[in-house]
């Protein structure tokens, strides 16, 4: 079983939370071609079971599924509660409380069951790597199975556990940064050097992931040795998306002009676009994921209701200004396009 | 006049200051092929001259010279004297006082006199682009001006300030960041990203600069439409490379593991391998070039001379454990061929 079996063009969708990636992207993503995703992180099990039926009806070429490793932190509940005192000031103003700052799994058990009884063909996981043991009876259920890693240590780690291959998210990736550990440590690795220190290391097939905006960047990763190449932004704002609505019109208000990678919202680090909350709060968050993701939500969730994109978490990566208002299948036959005739316009040094 | 009539290979050696890139260093460059590059950073006019002088006696190709652009930061004086003060403990451990924080202009009016005298074929800028009027009087002289962006925005200006080409320098490069402001206001990009977004609104030929280590890269770089590519760290541990002895052994020492971006060394934010000086000061360095250089200077030649890694500026890109103790000639050999190789390989998606 190879990457390749399960697309046309090695074009992935990135699996985007908080509803982005819906049956209905995944489903015109594969259709077109490429290989779609689904989301199991914040929902439930049998959420995600759903979500999945849905796909399927939508299309009959495979989809992946991504899993959110649960975290370990442990936090102080006084950091916690400076931080819920200090987010009083934009809840006040949308009438709303901080949330109960809450520890969970994700539903991590059930979810698994779940992949396993449906037999997910393709399982990529963020935030980390599970045990061998688990891998193993993914693996022998029928899954190929895809680790997101952010840094060469992370990538040897993922191939000792037994990954089919792994999803190099570079530092200009937009949302959730997928570092196995929550922490400051690791050193943020652009894209590229990733991509060449990894190969030197390990020989899984390499998916590139991060501020992927065009065909001609996707024939650059190729020739720079990547399988596939995994793409978020740049389908953020087709109608298919499941994004908000004030989301998708973030990514062309000339009122931002650029992101940041904060903790603000969730406690984990994650690339959005600059806002007031960002720069309001991105100091003061700790590090403590997914406390701080349930406190936020009240005031994510009154925020959009309000209209108001500055207290929204607008995931982006570095190249958003240039995501396009188009059906997901025109996006994806437009980055085949660009990147065949990247390839064959290439010449001799 | 182009780019391309510059080299054989669209190779370019950073220009590394600090003694690093010397006259025996670029003309290895530019004999093999590349385009070599000279600092003229940190040096009297006089002394560039001599280097220029050098060089043409070693190789009849062309070859580059970067100026650094003034800086105009302004600085409370007690902000400088609390981290004189912390200073005060690496310096004792080394039996030096940090230096007296000083400003200058880097000899810039005499240098660029010298470079008109000169007539040097390729000039760059770091750290700012000069006025309309020196770019004009330069192109008038025959000079080809590279003006280093590391963001949209600055690419606009330089284009419109009259450079010939750009050098676009990814948040992954080793030394000094080449953002015209010294703030932390500019958002970090990555090298795809930056040449992508750069595309769309400029329409220069344009160097990619930023951990570049292998030719296969250098292929991807040329696929996604940079005309030239720059390596610095690549060249590094060149015997010709000036560097010094213990920078070269430390992108290979097992002790290190990862590089940061700080202004521990200089006031400006530059990538070097992260090592005790860098967790110790990183955090309060102020935001005040060349004053902190000068500050640091007696440590950073103390601990040179003492054989102490952990206090010296070790400048390297994210990539740079892939440098290799090799003849300049054989890098750049090996550079081609490794491009030649990518650019045959895959010619569909």
């Amino acid at each position: 079983m190879t990457l390749a079996t399960f697309y046309t063009y090695p074009i992935i969708q990135a699996p985007m939370a908080g509803g982005t990636a819906n049956p209905k992207l995944s489903a015109a993503v594969s259709n077109a071609g490429g290989l779609g995703f689904l989301v199991a992180g914040y929902k439930t099990a049998e959420e995600m079971r759903e979500e999945i039926k849905q796909t399927r009806k939508l299309t009959s070429s495979p989809f992946g599924v991504n899993l959110f490793v649960p975290s370990d932190d442990t936090i102080e509940p006084a950091i916690l509660g400076d931080y819920a005192g200090r987010l009083e000031n934009t809840a006040k103003r949308l009438a709303v409380s901080p949330g109960e700052a809450r520890n969970d799994d994700d539903d991590w058990d059930n979810k698994l069951e779940v992949i396993i009884d449906e037999h997910i063909p393709v399982v990529s996981f963020t935030f980390g790597c599970p045990d061998s043991n688990v891998l193993d009876r993914l693996k022998k259920n029928g899954s190929y199975i895809i680790i997101t890693v952010t840094s060469p240590q992370e990538a040897v780690k993922a191939a000792q556990a037994g990954a089919n291959a792994l999803c190099l998210q570079g530092i200009e990736a937009g949302g959730h940064r997928s570092t196995f550990q929550n922490n400051d440590d690791a050193e943020d690795f652009s894209l590229l050097p990733l991509l060449r220190l990894v190969r030197q290391q390990v020989n899984l097939p390499l998916i590139a992931a991060g501020g992927i905006m065009h065909g001609q960047d996707i024939a650059a990763l190729l020739t720079a040795g990547a399988e596939a190449i995994q793409l978020g932004t740049a389908f953020l704002r087709c109608p298919e998306s499941g994004a908000k609505q004030l989301h998708k019109q973030a990514l062309k208000d000339n009122r931002f002009s650029s992101t940041t990678v904060t903790r603000a919202f969730t406690g984990r680090r994650a690339r959005g676009i600059t806002n007031d909350f960002i720069l309001q709060y991105g100091d003061s968050a700790p590090t403590a994921y997914p406390f701080v993701h349930y406190m936020t939500k009240p005031i994510r969730k009154a925020a959009a209701e309000a209209g108001d994109m500055e207290a929204m978490a607008l995931w982006a990566g570095q190249g958003y200004r240039l995501a396009q208002d188009l059906p997901a299948a025109e996006i994806v036959s437009q980055l085949v396009e660009q990147a065949q005739q990247a390839l064959q316009g290439r010449k001799r040094l």
